[in-house]
């Protein structure tokens, strides 16, 4: 079996995304009767946080435990990737003690490397410069929250705000996909050219377009999906509250006066958590159009989809295993 | 189905209580012989910790995986309820992650608003204001170790000492249960109007009765059980130790002394950690008539039933599952 | 049934031993083809860190999910034994509530302590003193590297550099078993008296061999493996990078040099996480006869044998387990 990865959508054909969808929506519809299916049953995820996370560690050690797996989660300082031990040493070891990996990290450099020396499966659960199964999360909640009549091709999707990675992550999956995607900011904050290079080759391929502008209405006008994120700056960009207000108050924050230029049956999105105020108001993160919690709930349905698509079933090998339970069985009655 | 927490015992009649009690050591007779009911298979429990715990931690992990399940340990720091995100904010995304929550909360309330936003069950792992997982361990042990010939209406329990969140707790469910609870400690430290008025209310539905003294003869006489909590004082009234001694020692210390004056069958309770030497001596709470670890051990007890109580076993929607299985192994053949 | 420890290799007879090790080595082989034999199944292991660790602690959690069971991991600082309550409290409570205990500790009275008050199975998961899972999971290592034409009494291994407690359990296991081993390493870092009266006594029963020497022709010549730990010193005992250097560098570093000594057929080992450049080369840690890297898949292959070993599976008592479900069945059926 080769090794696959998940460090960044790109590295994935347009299908196959399509396909991780799919299984993860078919996953959803299991679990929601009540049939759990046991694909990965006896398999471990290792989980190793560098920043605390909620959404995203709290989705896959469900989303394993559901599936018949166990997620450990190795926190913030437990596990100092670089410090004692280098990541590439980090990396062989745990592949000889887990089945698949995840790591959130400060640096993108550092999933890299854990991927690069693990012999098994290396998800990227948030770096600096991407967050790639938020992504999958998000597509999913469009899928469901498709506007009457219109395919994922005909959707046009509007950031507002800063170009954090989770802007970068959805200009990926919306150019990927051949959706229609705008970044809405303030110049300083707008995505850089390598990210235009990456929307550029995508939409060459899929038929999408990219967008980036200051302009209000350009950038509203037909709105299928509106989504926005914290003003904060993350990393070694942080601002001060002061500082963020001065540079995207009032004009990018997402109010009803600016959902009302878009379609009017846009729907409102948010990778949570949100500053409330700030880059959202709660009439708008509240209001029946905010999939923002569905969304929540989809990073669930998107790793799911994610750990069965890269531990893929193994092949039957029931004779190997009758063989191997008989001498165990041998060696309790011996020694016990 | 309707969600039910379990955030105060006062919120439960008589009889519900006395059912999660049946089941609770119904569970632990299977348990104990090697059946170990699949009833919470592929539920998952989050576990939200605010202070760290030794024993409401463990217990809920084990009574997780014992009945099929998964719990998610979810440290304090990790997530900071109210930080980032709204206690409120927390609750709708952690209802779509996770089957039902526990949280420990410096504040009952946060348990409170974590509750009224959440979709799923929330259980209160201890407050502030009480420990309403702490008092089904305590009537548990209580009802193993019942006075010859007495039945549970018939006991007298003795709380000595500082009117902790345990000593409030003991106070609501002998009251709800109609035994008779005295409070044996000094002025300034003995449990408040507040709290009367619930005891009040209880023991009139119940019949049972209440006392708050500092005459040691009237609060022992006849005690079945004696029950003692730690001295340093909780949240915002920490005592030194020279300022706590000052305020109990001796008079409230359980000791052999203290022990003689209660009924010749007395056990002796603890909610523990205890301060060896304080509260208690190593002489009662290591004796033959000390349940206090019989009373750990079913905090263990006590979580098993909750969590069955609460997630209840849905109705069997079989033909559901299979037409998902169907559709499940159709998308696996063609994407994989 | 009799509770056993895990505390030191020279509480078991070789024979025991060499049954863990055979039970690792069968485990190994039915996980290896997806047999996955649940003999732990509804087994809770609490494991109480008082340092941070990657391998051990992986190793037990991943072990716990393959054979059926469940892990919990209580991080350093959840659970401080000996702070709040007493070491022998807190193995008294836990007794109650998980079904066997792993506990890495910075001092070995320590688990001494909490195994002596616990009523389930102990595990010793490092303490200053040794680090007894690390041994069996170094000599199945070795047990799958003999080299041709000899078993695990005609080898040679060489502990290379500071006597750390990884040193100290090398030797134990090693004498044990009847193997020879060498400690090589500098006057004031070499294995103390009461060490070496250990080593003496292993070695009167088993046949084995010790040495502790400064020579490197004597400690070298026909190694089949050499070992290596870390230089900088632990607990009381830390050294800077300055200090390491002076005593150790550049005789017991273990580079091409050192390894061209030895046996042709030599194995290098390292219980990780190593420092390149210090205590060993890039060139000797990556390369072919390094297996470093099994070494440290075997931790795994050791805790699977531990576990299953110590928590041998029960006598069956299915007439018992019947009539607890039916009660359970009949409670459940009249409370919800």
């Amino acid at each position: 079996m080769m090794v696959r990865n998940f460090i960044d959508t790109n590295d994935f054909t347009k299908q196959e995304i399509l396909d991780i969808i799919r299984l993860g929506i078919t996953l959803k519809k299991c679990i929601n009767v009540g049939y759990y299916p046991p694909l990965l049953k006896n398999k471990t995820l290792g989980m190793i946080f560098e920043q605390t996370s909620t959404r995203t560690r709290v989705s896959f050690e469900t989303a394993m435990a559901q599936l018949g797996g166990h997620a450990q989660y190795l926190a913030p300082g437990q596990i100092q990737l670089g410090v004692h031990e280098s990541i590439e040493d980090t990396g062989k070891v745990l592949s000889r003690l887990v089945d698949i990996l995840v790591a959130r990290v400060n640096r993108h450099m550092t999933i890299v490397d854990l991927a690069n020396s693990s012999t098994i499966p290396v998800i990227n659960g948030m770096s600096d410069y991407n967050h790639p199964t938020q992504e999958i999360g998000d597509v999913i909640t469009m899928v469901e929250h498709l506007p009457p009549g219109k395919k994922l091709e005909d959707c046009k999707v509007v950031f507002v705000g800063d170009a954090t990675q989770v802007c970068a992550s959805l200009c990926f999956i919306t150019t990927k996909l051949g959706m229609h995607f705008v970044q809405f900011g303030p110049k300083g904050y707008q995505l850089k050219d390598h990210h235009r290079s990456i929307a550029e080759a995508n939409c060459k391929i899929s038929g999408g377009s990219y967008l980036i502008t200051e302009d209000t209405n350009e950038a509203l006008q037909d709105a299928d999906f509106v989504y926005t994120d914290v003003w904060y700056g993350l990393y070694d960009a942080e601002l001060s509250e002061k500082e963020r207000l001065a540079v995207f108050y009032p004009k990018y924050q997402v109010n009803r006066e600016l959902i009302a230029k878009a379609n009017p049956h846009v729907k409102f999105m948010h990778c949570l958590p949100a500053t409330r105020g700030e880059e959202v108001t709660d009439e708008v993160l509240d209001a029946p159009y905010s999939i923002a919690w569905d969304q929540a709930g989809n990073r669930l349905t998107a790793m799911r989809a994610l750990l069965v698509y890269l531990l893929r079933p193994q092949e039957d090998q029931q004779y190997k295993r009758d063989a191997a339970k008989a001498e165990l069985d041998r060696v309790l009655a011996e020694i016990m």
